[in-house]
């Protein structure tokens, strides 16, 4: 590249990213686990972002052809089958720590992902300015409006002045018809200090809004924040939600003992609402963030009815690796009416990635692996029982062909 | 290697380390951002130790021809260009977690890097004896000298005995004129309960040696330390240091979040001091250090003229894994007459590597780079500007071809 002019850089860097932008995806096929298929390379990073994004073209302005706006990163997108299209939500994060959101399309769902051609411009929050915006959930309401529910986060000015890490989350909420014009409501307001990975339910619930939460004193400490919460609120235009119960609890030696937080919205199916969370636990070289999934009652989704144990996804070989290590995140997946889902997750804070499955995996997944037992005696007698059920089935088959 | 006798094992140990040491290290050209240029290979590696150092040769004392005194990693290399080569001062880290210093050398700066024949052994200081060195700063000063400034640790006997990783930083001083001979002053004294990360500036201002320090309460934890200091003091060999007043500040949300602190002795161009700084923020995964630039005034190093956006070099792919991951360190650089500069930085706290690039690439990224909008709303509009003048600027060529 250095020995290039100006003009044969720029060329080579739109062939590099046409290249990358058009790089087919094969399925990983070294992976198997008969619950979701695994793709070879991310669909969103860093570098799928324009070069238009990065670097001033104008070589009177940019003489050695520098990114001036660099793009760090790409993950946590929020997606939503529109128009034809898989649309992601994904969440960029510049060099400058600050993230923001651009919508990236694909036709077939697992490559081929291209950004439009600007980033969205959320309308700003005037009364209590915002610093940093992340981790939309696209969600089609049955009122008609496509809601984008996300977190907005302020340093927080109760804390002592030399604490520079103190924030404090929010809700912020935007609504658009077209994921063209985006309306912005009110932050929500909740009972709690703060707020992270809050989802809007997709229907009515009695008439109202109503929202999955994750109630928290503070901005990384759930503290008291018992799981995923459950509250509602009358006006979507005015977002003061109710009372917050808690639909999924945090628990002692699981895959959520520290946070647990709802996903994207649930997709409903018709042996329940099928959710897809994120469980956070410590180790002595900090969080890690798996996914798992729930399912909750048609009639009440704040009943979990299956809880299948352990996680659904976890960081896996180059996962494992980026800015925040150890870290699978998900807030967008697609279920299209043939039954196909498309689960968009993040790896450790750096690209997003597409696993693929159907309803009837994930449903049969939640409803037939055993529960978390709680403890080692309990866990190794389910193994033993499944090992033996497949001697006995085994034998029973050697049988017949004898 | 387990079939070959004693004498042809050191044959083979000797065989790859100058292979190593030898091998060349062409430019990665798969990476471009026009500010500087990467490499494929690390410049110095632990491995880059000598034979000699390591093992004992004598197959009567050594029939296993065994590591006797393993060198573990290699990092946060101060630099100088002196006598024609390119002169890293290397913390090497032996297995026993000390720290110590190597000179290694290479004729063009990013390849070749031999050691010198044995490490240096800086004098002790038999008043308060220290347990640990790291991290020197090599500073031509225009006093004649090439100081080293470093870190020296000492166990915090204030702490409660159980704690054991209780520590206190302070800055120690050695000064050379051949990089052969190593004369120990006294200890830094601050008005700074710890110290780390203290550079002396390489020019006397009004008379006076000046150093940027890095105020902290604590061994990790910077307290109301409030960022980048800067003290002076009359007299080299008796360096008391006057009151310290902040010349870059930590702030939140952005790249120096949690600490920061002056990499190499800055360098002097004709639109001022630039600045090669390492900033820290928190992730739910540990600590991340990446590498930030600033321009202080000629005439008053104390005031910042230009302060780019987000990180100047961050961990990338391989960088981001090693003993304490996620981390690019730099203390060392070389500027050449002709306006080359060689950026010297480490990657998680094993390895160091070479960046290439110009004064006048680092001064237009550092004036041209926009600055740190603070809010996602200012920088999506930093962007969209870049964009629209993009599409401006190409709409205009495309009136100009046709």
């Amino acid at each position: 590249m250095n020995d290039l002019s100006f003009d044969e850089k720029v060329a080579e860097l739109r062939r590099r990213h046409e290249a990358l932008v058009t790089a087919p995806n094969p399925v990983d096929d070294s992976f198997y686990n008969g619950i979701y298929t695994r793709y070879q390379n991310p669909v969103v990073t860093g570098d799928h972002a324009p070069v238009e994004w990065e670097y001033d073209l104008n070589p009177e302005t940019n003489p050695y052809l520098q990114v001036r706006s660099g793009v760090n990163s790409a993950f946590n997108p929020g997606a939503i089958y529109f128009d034809g299209k898989y649309v992601l939500a994904v969440r960029c994060e510049g060099i400058d720590r600050k993230s923001f959101f651009a919508l990236a399309e694909s036709e077939s769902g697992t490559e081929g992902f291209r950004f439009r051609s600007k980033p969205i411009q959320i309308p700003d929050n005037l009364g209590n300015p915002d610093v940093n915006l992340y981790d939309m959930r696209l969600v089609q309401h049955e009122d008609g409006w496509i809601y984008g529910i996300f977190c907005t986060e302020r340093k927080d000015k109760s804390a002592p002045s030399e604490d520079m890490s103190a924030a404090e989350a929010q809700c912020g909420l935007v609504r658009t018809k077209d994921l063209d014009t985006w309306e912005r409501l009110p932050d929500i307001v909740t009972h709690s200090p703060q707020q992270r990975n809050v989802v809007l339910h997709p229907k009515l619930v009695n008439g109202q809004y109503a929202f999955y939460t994750r109630p928290q004193d503070g901005f990384i400490s759930t503290g008291k924040g018992g799981g995923i919460g459950w509250a509602t609120c009358d006006d979507i235009e005015n977002p003061v939600l109710g009372e917050e119960s808690i639909v999924d609890f945090r628990a002692y030696h699981t895959v959520k003992e520290l946070k647990n937080g709802q996903g994207p919205a649930p997709i409903e199916t018709d042996k329940g609402w099928l959710h897809l969370c994120h469980g956070v636990r410590t180790t002595a070289d900090g969080f890690r963030y798996t996914l798992y999934l729930i399912v909750t009652d048609l009639d009440d989704p704040t009943k979990v009815i299956a809880a299948p144990g352990g996680h659904f996804i976890a960081p896996y070989e180059a996962e494992r690796v980026g800015d925040c290590g150890n870290v699978t995140f998900a807030n967008g997946w697609v279920a299209r009416e043939n039954g196909d889902v498309f689960i968009y997750y993040a790896s450790s804070d750096t690209r997003c990635h597409v696993a693929t499955s159907t309803v009837g995996q994930l449903l049969d997944y939640a409803f037939n692996t055993p529960a978390d037992g709680g403890r080692t005696f309990e866990c190794v007698a389910q193994r033993l029982d499944l090992i033996e059920r497949n001697e006995a089935y085994l034998s029973s088959q050697q049988s017949v062909l004898v």
